[in-house]
Parts: C-alpha cells; sequence; structure tokens
C-alpha cells in the first residue's frame, strides 16, 4: 500500500462500490500497463472523448497529439479533462444475463491540464510517452530538433484528483440461480504484442532490437 | 461504401485528416469489434469518462451500467455525449521520435442519449448489448426479469453524427531520416482471448459452450 488517499465525491466510485480502489500505488500500475488513455474534454458543453498516447512521469500524466491540439484550440489556459485508461481483462459469463459482467482494471484522473511550454520538461515528457510505449525505444531514434518540440502540443495532468475501479474473478450469481443449467466462467482477454514487422523501407542490415522482440506488456 | 455522410464541423478530423473516414458501413464494423466504449459527459462543466459495453441495433448505440447511473443521476432529460471506441492494432516504431505512432481504428459518436423506457425496447437493448460481446450468449442464460429490467438503466445514442479514423501500415519518417540507423516497423497488437476458465461452483455435467471455445473477435 502506497500513501492514503481519501477520494472526492466525483472520483468516489457509486456504481459497486466495493469495486472503488484508492491506492495511488495500484492506480499507477494499471497507467503504466495501459497503452492509450480516452481523454475526455467539453467545447460548447459538448464532451468530447479522443484517444491518444500519454505517459507517467512522477505524479504527472503527459498526453500528446491530437486530443491535446484539439484542446489547445479552444484554450491556452488550463482546461478541465478526464483521463481514462481501462483494462480489459476478460468476459464474465453469469447465469442470468443481469449478471452477465466483464474484468477490468481501470482508473480515472480528473483535473486541469495546462500545456507544457518549458522546452526542457517537453522533452522530458516525450521520453515518458516513448518509455510509456516500448522501453529501450528512446535511445535508438532520433531525437526531437527545435522545430518538432515547437510544433509538438503537450499537456500536464496532476494525479491529484483520482480512482481506480477493478473487477476480477469468477461471475458471481444470484444464489438460486446457480442451479440454471447453462455453462458459466470467464473469457480471459489480453492484449498481445505480436512479431514485429519490418518497415519496407528497412535497411537490411538492421535487425530487430531485443527490446521489440518478445515485448510484454503484462508486467 | 455505404450511404454518403458528410461529417459536421464537430465530427470532421481536423487532426491528421487523411486519417478521417466518414463512411458509415467501416464505422460500424470497428464499432462491432470493439468489446467496451468510452462514454464522456458532462457534470457542473467537469468531463467524465467511463469505460462500459455497449451493443449496436441498426443505427442506434445502446450503453447501461455505471455510466447510465451516473448520467441519470443528473439527468432525466437527454444527456450530450461522446461514445468513443477504440481498437488498437500496433506501435509503429519510426526512426525519429517525432514520427512514433500506433496504428488504430477509433469512432467517435456525438450526440444526446436518452434513457429507454419501453420495456420491449429495453429488451432488445439488453440482447444487442449480450449479442455484442458474445454471439450466441443470450438463448443460453435466464432472461432478464421485471424487478431486473427496471432496475437497469440503459440509454439510446441514434449514430448521426460521428466520424472514424484509421491508422495502418509503416511507420512513415521524414525522407531524410531513411538513412539514420535503427530498426523500425511495427510491433502489432491484437485483444486476444484465452481458453474459457469454469466457474468454480460450475455443475460438472455443463461443458464449455462452442461459442466461448476459440472465440475470435477479429471478423
Amino acid at each position: 500500500m502506497s500513501e492514503p488517499y481519501t477520494p472526492t465525491a466525483r472520483t468516489r466510485v457509486t456504481r459497486e462500490p466495493h469495486r472503488g480502489i484508492y491506492d495511488r500505488a495500484i492506480a499507477y500500475q494499471i497507467l503504466d500497463e495501459g497503452f492509450i488513455c480516452h481523454v475526455g474534454f467539453v467545447i460548447d458543453n459538448q464532451p468530447f472523448v479522443i484517444p491518444t498516447g500519454y505517459g507517467r512521469a512522477g505524479d504527472n500524466l503527459y498526453i500528446h497529439g491530437s486530443a491535446a491540439s484539439r484542446m489547445l484550440r479552444n484554450l491556452d489556459q488550463g482546461v478541465p479533462v478526464c483521463v481514462t485508461v481501462t483494462l480489459l481483462d476478460g468476459l464474465v459469463l453469469a447465469r442470468s444475463i443481469f449478471n452477465q459482467s466483464m474484468n477490468y482494471r481501470s482508473v480515472v484522473v480528473l483535473g486541469t491540464a495546462v500545456a507544457v511550454e518549458d522546452p526542457k520538461e517537453k522533452l522530458e515528457a516525450l521520453r515518458a510517452l516513448s518509455d510509456h510505449i516500448l522501453p529501450g525505444r528512446w535511445a535508438d531514434v532520433r531525437q526531437p530538433n527545435d522545430k518538432e518540440l515547437k510544433a509538438t502540443l503537450v499537456m500536464r495532468l496532476p494525479i491529484t484528483e483520482f480512482s481506480a475501479k477493478v473487477r476480477q474473478g469468477p461471475p458471481i450469481d444470484d444464489e438460486e440461480d446457480y442451479s440454471f443449467p447453462t455453462w458459466a466462467g470467464v473469457v480471459p482477454l489480453k492484449m498481445q504484442t505480436g512479431a514485429p514487422i519490418n518497415d519496407p523501407r528497412l535497411d537490411p542490415a538492421q535487425e530487430v532490437p531485443l527490446y521489440a522482440r518478445n515485448y510484454s506488456r503484462n508486467k
């Protein structure tokens, strides 16, 4: 267990409250295993939810790409966002439709995202984003130049207001349904990495690096 | 190609516009392959993004569960939502950090979700949700009773304002970077289903049904 954390009214899990987890270490494990997040923001009272890459450095999340772009078009001050990361672990097949479920681990972070202006922090954020996707890659590629850094939008969201939600294990049926004549159980789900595919223009002298071979995401 | 569809200012893809797709058939393929969506809604100007199951019946999306619950706590009329489904297909490892990317297929649907009140439509929506997760399951389980139907929140979102976004294929590097001495290519990603795990309380006479064996999601 890491430091105690008290959820706010906005992050307290109200539906299936026994699934709510407010432990920072567990939330970070989930955040570190996901490949993408879904960023929510509001324009003219319309919510938008955009998938994008992210990275974590300490108690900050960094996002970039099209989500940041669309947000920044409208606001160059801080913008209220919700960043959600979901890992899907299985289909939970109960004996009744009502108790069908899924096994998952998710984290919701609420707060105000701000654009990262400092070039040094921006570079570190890009490194966190790269390390997040594929540790080892950063050292092997051409680093961003000044022009690219200026063209890159990165936003920082402090991980202060958050909650995690986890469901795992077998289906939970109503007691009287356990005699219902059907199969019940879990179909596991896992994000699987495949064998690397060489770029068609790859220099034949270049071999697939170790960090990209048999890359397994599950810690 | 299906019927022509003209994006609105809100759904036109502005970042990497060549990735924008406004074809209904392609959007539905993506929607039908995903297991979960991320629903965005707004409470007191704060966006929330909640993962949840969904189903499609014709030109309607149905969602239920905790997202609907939290939304309905605040609004029993229609509520502006954004439903996003993202399929992750690969890590795109370019020769420069700036051109790192991911292969993905995503759909964003904007609109107003309303609670489904009619018991018949609600039952059909639950069937669509079940068929969406695991075709064949619906016929094998105990159907919802009146009490459960009343306790279930289902919302309907017409698929009228939407866009899809797709990136596939190898990295696209700046021309001068192709000689940079590093490996480049794609690490494929796929949501893999595993061998079904029997419920610990399963009647030993019950065998794993065909629809849950070797279940592959990719159409």
